[in-house]
């Protein structure tokens, strides 16, 4: 199952009804297909300047490794010099709490949602929201 | 006047609206705001796997000059080497028409429409419809 | 239909096979999936320093576009400043035939081989003989 | 005596048979020579996005300082920012273990494998095994 244009905007919408609900900060949201290609994204007003390569960095490194950003963060704790390292090689990494990976409801792994802008946590709330109201399966590791 | 989501997804509908009845093929549209952060992104079902960066880096370089990419394209064409060397140094740059300045009624740049997947002439109609569809003023080069 | 290790591996043999019985210089040949990850490589005892790197660009050319890098090589030669600017943008892009693209029987795009070491022609030839051996439809552009 | 092909190929054969028989994650394999060019790489299905490029920076690493990258883990556990800053300017490095130097028998350095997709200690030892049967000797730091 591939991740299509409409599926990846309703990500974008409904991480964002999320955000405006629960008040959190003005976010941005990026959604990736399995091949890392920017399907859909949209910056709130009030962003900052590279919020969207923040939010892009977070999806970039999930996909990197499989892995919902959430497992990243912790695997950087234990091994900063591995993530170091690796966000220079994959081109785009950060491994932090906030990207979360999008299943079929087969397991298969169609896309990532990485969003930023407010307490990683909550950032990881609006992307789970997103792939949920799209009725995928969401990974936050 | 500063550039909004809403304004910018409607953009970004209003393009990928004129190419579907158009007939394009797939494109990716994506808006920056007038400090060049990615405002709204889509990329429709079926673009090739960097299209996203290409209809990117032609918003870039208008930004970079602040000169829609049509004129871009003409200046390149009499300095290929001046434009080999800006790609590198602004981080992005193609100098192809596709990308379209986006001004406010009183003429101010609140950012810009890249599009890409089709021929440059129809990425650039595409842009200009999402423009204009937004009530704001194109201005391809 | 996803490409698999066992396949990739074949296609390099059987590239490398036409190179060796038709009397190539030593060639690099990378196999690159759908997502432009790396799946098997090969180069050849006396291939010069960076011969990985320009097979792997020109697959990462192809697969950007969704087209054989013999298109992109007529394209570049109407449009050279476009190519520049793309090269910078997707990381990685040589717009030289030699790069093919993989497809299954029913059509679909599954990855791309690339081969650099001779003239771009017979470069062609051995990417061209390495899908065939293994079933699948080669696209040169 | 230089790393030729058939010994890369042996190596990458050997690191995945014993990967099988071990019961490792699907691992990526790469074998550069002396020079760091990429003589052989292997991705096995189901392997994420970036693993290859992981596998090569330990191998990038490892010729880098001429250590095996298990060396380089512990030094950078006592000097995080200096190989912060060195995986810049060598353009990829990842201190940890998985990557090990090829010496001949006379103890001349030929090459390096670098593995990822499991432990760091499980992708060693898929490297070790696979550098030892081809007859050579692993220097794993």
């Amino acid at each position: 199952m591939a991740l299509t244009l409409a599926a990846a905007q309703g990500m974008v919408q409904a991480a964002l009804a999320h955000a405006r609900t629960a008040g959190f900060r003005p976010l941005s949201v990026v959604v990736l297909d399995a091949r890392g290609a920017v399907i859909a994204a949209a910056s709130e007003d009030g962003t900052s300047l590279k919020r969207f390569q923040i939010a892009k960095a977070k999806a970039d490194g999930a996909l990197a490794f499989g892995l919902g950003s959430r497992a990243l963060e912790r695997m950087a704790a234990a091994r900063p010099t591995f993530y170091a390292g690796a966000a220079h090689v994959v081109d785009g990494l950060i491994p932090v709490a906030g990207a979360v990976l999008v299943r079929d409801v087969a397991g298969a792994l169609i896309g990532v949602v990485g969003v930023s802008g407010d307490t990683s946590d909550n950032d990881e709330a609006a992307a789970i929201a997103g792939v949920t109201a799209a009725g995928l399966v969401a990974d936050g590791g």
